[in-house]
């Protein structure tokens, strides 16, 4: 699903994934009121963090990756009757691994 | 539309778009209220940010891209009786695609 | 015990160890109250530590190592049914050695 | 108009120019209270910026430029009569090109 | 006038001089209670700031420069019967030059 | 007395020593409310303190010598039915020397 | 006077000297209350200012120069019955030249 909005410097664009309550292999978080962190799919990343010697850092986390992220992270968006989030990688904390 | 107003550093100028509500292709963006970012069009760019280590690293939106840019960012000014905002290049979070 | 989850960057994977009362060689830490810290063994380590250089410095702490962290460090996750916790390396402030 | 007052380092001296309502090519600020920032025209210029590797890095505003720079950014000073307005040129926001 | 005190690092030693009222060409500052900076002579300057990479870097403002200085800056000492000020040479925002 | 516990980076494991009142050569604190700083025995230290750039630079401190500290510095642990302290070098403010 | 007491890093140790009222040729600080610095002399340096490129920087002030310090500036310690004061090199802003 190609998208055309493409996240700056260090930021991604995320899919929310919904926060199952049980599955055979996947996370639980029932009580999501007890700060649990969010899961999302990453659809686009930026070119990379900025750094102060001029260099650009490419980001580690891919586009497909299923990742988790701090509940309050990032900026909720609306593209093509879609709903995304844009958060910075430093508020990535795990990658789900398939 | 050249305009005699440069942005310094590592400012942008950006006129604001529509919040459009549905467009084909477009951002939709119902309830302001809910801290959506703005959209606007990429006017005039600064020189680039300036590095502790004495280079200047130039900005990577350019003329012309539309941009997401945090709802509360930025200082508005008026121009030859039009209505500009100039953000930082850290307040852009996306760039739209055409 | 492999789990498909890698934590980012100078971020580790722990699995919380009773606080043992007392032990033959163990920690001894009777009154939880007065802020003692907890104790853990490392499940997963991230790549490491991204520098202002662009380099990245591995983490210190090894998969399988039981260490000391602050009380109220990291962030809980719920994984297959099992609780983890997920804290940054400078969170840990000693390596229990067996 | 030679003045013998020399800002330091990354300052500026800026001559206030009146908030015009309309001109033909000038700026529009009809609703200062709006927050809109101050117009102003170089009239001193500091050495530079001293970076933390030990260079100076030159000014890029130029003497005789007229600026947009922030509200209540800088420090009022008269001399011989006349009032002025001392910045940091991190305070300017765009120069206004004739 | 030499004086047995010597400012450390990028500090300096001001003899603080009368906010005049009118003179033919010094600066006139009538109403201190609008924050006007105060004016000073440079008695004695340190050794210069001591940068990250190990380097210092020597001030640029000398011993017998008149300067001006944030209203609140420094620290006031007696020396032999005298008051003095002495100020971080980041607090000095312009010198007058004669 | 080798312990089998390893603090991490800049950080070091202290053995509390009391706050002798008068001893031929020793340190006299006898009016401890006046935040007068901890004395303590170092037991062990991290490898160093990380730079960003990579680098790991030692402690000066070595194992085996008495400090002194601030009193509300580290954190306290038990071990095999001890009292330990482990705290930052930079919390440590002289060394004793015999 | 040798001490076996060796201040850490960019730390110095410091015997109080009295305010004197009026000397000579001394410092003249009647009106204490009125925040001005006091009066030291240098017994011990630590050795140097430890640098984000691993450097360590020498401190600039000398054993039994006397020096001007913050009021409120550092630790005070009891060692052998006498009061010493242990403070920052950064704390001293001026030495007085014999």
């Amino acid at each position: 699903m190609s998208i055309k909005l493409r996240p700056l410097g260090d930021r991604l664009l995320l899919k929310r994934l919904e926060d199952e309550q049980t599955t055979p292999g996947g996370i639980v978080i029932p009580d999501a009121a007890k700060e649990k962190p969010s899961r999302g799919e990453v659809i686009a990343v930026g070119e990379g963090k900025a750094l102060d010697n001029g260099q650009i850092r490419p980001l580690t986390v891919k586009v497909g990756e299923r990742v988790l992220f701090g509940k309050y992270a990032g900026t909720e968006i609306k593209h093509e009757g879609s709903e995304y989030l844009i958060v910075r990688e430093d508020d990535v904390i795990a990658v789900l691994e398939s």
